[in-house]
């Protein structure tokens, strides 16, 4: 494997013709010109299918070594072009699909190593694959063609759905639920102990946290995110939820279908986030509240409420987003106000003196 | 085992009578209704025991499912009930120790599974329990009852008490120090080097971190925590303390007894933190500085000095919290007060002006 | 191994004079009192070393109990001290020095563990450690002398380089490169897949990532931090970065050479950050931008755009540091400013109606 294209590790080729066939788009160039790998238009190299949808990246065309590029239909080619275009309807749709077929192509693993460790009292499906060091314990089930990777730890009676991939040092405490088409990356942790206590005058004591956590279909986790089980009841991770690495969900909570959180975000106990929420990188959201859908929060927010569904926030405490920003603008110049304030209140002085004068006259 | 009670892993059956004799509490309906599981109220289900303590929730036990509510002693029922209710002093307390009760009866594991790795120079208790692929290296102590978890490493030296949880995943560096009861989640680690470069010409070279960690009686720390390793001597987590998921802890410092820190905390090196502090979620602490006992603060608060007991706090600097909830509200209103300020400058042109025509007269 | 000297886990004893000698320093007092081990000034204890950088801890020389403390040249003595001095140019990097000795006498350990899994189409040093449960997949290189701790999982083609140390519960995903040298703290995930997805109606499809993870030598990534593969091409972490516990880097960054980030700082998406940047505890990057080079940032603060290579900054969303402090300041008297500003008002319409009452005398 020549160091120049590391991601070939599928051993395929294919030619601008094929392509174009693929996507219902158009040859321009050598239809024969043929690729293993991809790159960016700016790392272009031969061999390799590269795809302009942002126009500041145009001029890459000219120069990029990479042997075929995908454009838009309506794009105009303004100097000579070594390379063979595809032309597409949308070429960045158009790269999500060939890369999606790319990655289909990934042979799949299949059966329990002779190093991992599976219950006799587990239900491991045929075409599932449990990796080297992966743990799955009693009463425990493993779906069709879910990938279980080395050193993943599946605990008493957790239910893994099919299709689902469960990357290394996964962590599934025992009774959670994990739905269909789910990934969980590295270093995830679903089910440890919800954050309760009852204090007394000597300390903290725990409250047991016998509830669990549900994750419902085609959700993806990010690396070391952590997903809390409930007090009692279940812990909500709805459809298609996508959590980024490092996010923090606490006991109690339901994410709504669809929403996206970003890096970082962390959610205190007991709160209900609807559907179709974003939430930007180290947003926090307060415990014991409800969001309402399709709320957007900036980075770094803090959400303490929010019943608006639809709306864009920022800061923290987060307010509307327009509104934040403008204080944001005036943040910058208050010592400028205060200096102003502190002139006009001398010249009102002033002033207040001259008119007493006058008065007087 | 039914779906719908999929937390009755104990296979035990408690009826009114008996719940209320544990609890010192009365029946009021039939003394024979059985339960053996934990139910939300608005979650109820045949054979399941729910509470009402949040007077917002009552209506629910008009309508639940459940076989038995826990209420206070003092609660007026206003409409008729189906479940049998067991009237006690405090339903929350109540609750908790019923969930203990249940929680208690779970079997413990003991014995080194044959996956593990042992060294045969560590000590570990006959009772102990150290799960497949679970690693423990030269002259490590492992206590009484204690449950090492699969896929944990605990690392040359270090001691562990006894009666302690490691959940899988959990990474303790050598000759660190655990004392009893301590519960480590998933993915925490213990003695990591701390953050500590001498900074050159070149780059940063590394200062060793020889120190060590010691976490004392009764800590509980959240999934893929962190507390580093010391430059020399320790960082100390003193007892009772409880740390949430994802907090991080710098080399150096020293968390004072009974004090919580809510998820994705962040305290830099060498700082001290006093006795039975609160932060929430999100909140940082400035290194090098001494946080007195006792002091709250808000979430995503930033810390950079607090010497006075019992102080609650708000804002990045974080200063006193009423102050700070004043200044937010004025925050949002700093467009409007930048447009009067504007206009009373105006209006104070135009009134200079008419004065000095008036003087002139 | 007495309970007073946990660390000296080396066997190992050292005179006054002999450690005179390494550092190129003076003996002042017993050059015959020897040491085992390292303690900080203010718990000293016999036969450990102390140092003495920090003017502020200078009244601890007259009380420790450790037998040597190293002191600067210039360091004046005014009270009796029954340590041995050495005094050298520089304290601090003395010690600094003397603990890379310290540290560099550990043992290495070599060989591949028996529990170990490595694929036999990867390629490990003779010399290299591979520990128990660890994996190593097809098509992998481990270089000379690299530590490969218990649990830790490196996936196929990965290559690690020579001198690396991983500890334990480490998470390399396939195809991954990593240089010489370099330090990954438990819990580490490298090459999960970076956070893309293509918005539908019916949920989000993800974007496969079919990019990369590149960490260049000498670089040290802190525990349960996160570096993202990138969609195509590779994210890059250039040489001699230091990035602390609980960080996120996104897919296709690139952080440049010698740059410090503090804990559970996060990096967006594409972001390329310059060189000899510095970044306190909790910062939050933008996607999309570029961060000049030695930019600082203090802690919780929010980069959205900085092209001024030097800068420090504060504040989310950062600003110029001295001028976010300057408001932060009047951000604590904005109630005291409104209030001025309504007195300012009253005053105002008060003095125009009495101007309007003179001028129609």
């Amino acid at each position: 494997m020549p160091d120049a294209l590391p991601h070939n590790i599928y051993d395929m080729e294919f030619t601008a013709q094929q392509i174009a066939e693929y996507l219902g788009g158009s040859v321009e160039g050598n239809a024969n010109a043929s690729v293993k790998t991809f790159a960016k238009i700016e790392e272009g190299q031969p061999g390799a299918i590269s795809f302009l949808a942002n126009p500041k990246y145009a001029h890459y065309l000219y120069t990029t070594a990479s042997s075929i590029v995908l454009v838009n239909e309506d794009f105009v080619v303004e100097q000579p072009v070594s390379a063979t275009l595809v032309r597409v309807g949308n070429a960045y749709e158009a790269v999500a699909r060939l890369l999606t077929l790319y990655e289909s192509m990934t042979q799949r693993r299949t059966g329990i190593h002779p190093l991992a460790f599976v219950s006799p009292a587990a239900e491991v499906a045929d075409d599932a694959y449990i990796g080297p060091f992966a743990y799955v314990g009693d009463g425990a089930k493993v779906g069709a063609r879910t990938q279980v990777y080395p050193n993943t730890t599946i605990e008493e009676r957790v239910s893994v759905g099919d299709d689902c991939i469960l990357y290394p040092h996964v962590s599934v405490y025992h009774d959670c639920r994990i739905g269909n088409g789910v990934i969980l990356h590295s270093g995830v942790v679903i089910g440890a102990d919800g954050f309760g206590f009852a204090p007394s005058a000597e300390g903290y004591e725990k409250i047991p946290q016998i509830g669990i956590v549900t994750i419902e279909d085609n959700v993806e986790i990010g690396a070391n995110a952590c997903v809390d089980r409930s007090t009692m009841g279940s812990t909500y991770i709805r459809k298609g939820v996508k959590l980024d690495n490092l996010v923090q969900i606490a006991h109690n909570c339901e994410v709504g279908q669809h929403t996206v959180m970003s890096a970082q975000v962390g959610v205190a106990g007991s709160t209900k986030i609807g559907e179709w929420c974003m939430f930007g990188g180290q947003v926090g959201v307060a415990g014991h509240i409800q969001v309402a859908p399709r709320t957007s929060a900036g980075a770094q927010s803090g959400i303490v409420s929010n019943r608006k569904p639809g709306a864009t926030m920022m800061g923290s405490p987060a307010i509307d987003a327009r509104q934040w920003q403008k204080s944001s603008i005036y943040f910058k110049r208050l010592p400028d106000m205060a200096e102003q304030l502190h002139a006009l209140t001398k010249e009102m002085e002033e002033l207040k003196a001259q008119l007493d004068a006058l008065k007087q006259q």
